[in-house]
């Protein structure tokens, strides 16, 4: 790309890498909304994606410290509110934990983090160093693959519950909430991207901000599947669904 | 672990840790080392593996940036003049080129990392982050995984060359500089940790740190088995044997 964009063109070359590289092409999702996992592997997956889930306030902070613009912060804040909720048991972590509980995971292994594989750590760990190191345009732009989020998320509900006897409704509240924060903050955050990617370095930039975070949610789903579907070869110290255990 | 170990049972779970989660009980080495690939699957092993050797005098300056004493980081340094040489085309990296010439690799595709798969970066990155962000002792401890090169090296040198005709003596010249090089590096840095770590707490760390290393080499084979073995799914934008092209 070496031509400036218009914003709606931006836009467009957003939406098309989405479509390329989105983790809803990744044969994981695939099988886990048609029902072809078994419980242990549910739960795996629940388990390792409790580290995003933890890390997004972090992550949001992370942003919100490089805001100088209190209007700005104000709209961004509401992201890390959205999570945390405003007491315990409250937000989207706590409704993560719901759906751990559902599936009768050990709250301490889930909370502890030490039963994750080591690529969910360091995939979700670049994310929050990204957002540390880049522009403030650039982080972003890379919470912009919510753009992608409502389609899975309703693949998912629909997918998980007609599929999964061990999965309720009440089970995944968290991606009830989902789907309507984040047409919310997709849309702020793509407004903004259109409105400040205002020459060809940023707006390369911003295309390299979601090809990222593409990867970062991407590898999640390979480390998943390397794991606990195929080979199925585990780092030894990783949740292990026979025992329901994992290092000490 | 609750009770201060001496040196020698701190040095015994160290080798122990390693024994369990060192990166050549993963079955990707088993297969590079016994001959079962082919020489795509050794060219994306090259290629991914040289954003680990491009890294590692980012992170020895990392932690030389953090050692107080001119003694330690006399020491420290020569790693970096080891992996940088004194001029172009010297030095480890160069000979870690040497090695993806030799496999006939586009030269610009390796060295601009556009083809790497994002589980390579994450892990990588993460190595840089720890040392970092962590004390000197856990920073010097998570290079502890040279204590267990040496014998992966020879297996891998004697393997690779009984197997693959497209494998040269010369191109593995990066490994027989760090079959002294290692040995060198690794007692250091026992012997400093073992004098270091004089508390339960920093015994704790010690081994905390030497498992994130393991896992950070680890899950670096994860990525390139997935991708390239079994099942075989690749990020859309990595390396591809085929083309023997990546993202553009």
């Amino acid at each position: 790309m070496s031509e400036l964009l218009s914003p709606d063109q931006l836009e467009a070359a957003l939406r098309a890498m989405g479509a390329r590289l989105y983790h809803d092409q990744h044969p994981f999702h695939k099988l886990l909304h048609s029902g072809r996992l078994d419980r242990g592997q549910v739960q795996a997956w629940a388990l390792n994606r409790f580290e995003y889930q933890r890390c997004i306030p972090l992550k949001d902070a992370a942003i919100l410290a490089r805001m100088e613009d209190p209007a700005l912060r104000r709209i961004w804040r509401q992201r890390i509110i959205d999570h945390d909720g405003s007491h315990d048991g409250e937000g989207g972590i706590a409704r993560w934990l719901h759906l751990t509980d559902a599936l009768g995971l050990d709250r301490e292994m889930v909370t502890s983090g030490r039963a994750l594989l080591p690529g969910t750590r360091f995939a979700v760990h670049a994310y929050i160093e990204f957002v540390r190191d880049r522009s403030l345009l650039e982080a972003i732009a890379s919470s912009l693959t919510e753009l992608f989020a409502p389609t899975i998320i309703s693949h998912r509900m629909a997918g998980m519950l007609a599929h999964y006897d061990f999965i309720s409704k009440e089970a995944l509240a968290y991606f009830d909430y989902r789907l309507t924060e984040a047409p919310r903050d997709s849309a702020f955050a793509l407004d903004y991207v259109k409105q400040h990617a205002d020459t060809v370095e940023k707006q390369q930039q911003v295309l390299a901000a979601l090809h990222f975070k593409c990867g970062v949610l991407w590898s999640q789903l390979d480390a998943l599947h390397f794991a606990y579907v195929e080979p199925g070869v585990r780092w030894p110290d990783a949740f292990d669904p026979a025992t329901q255990g994992g290092a000490v």
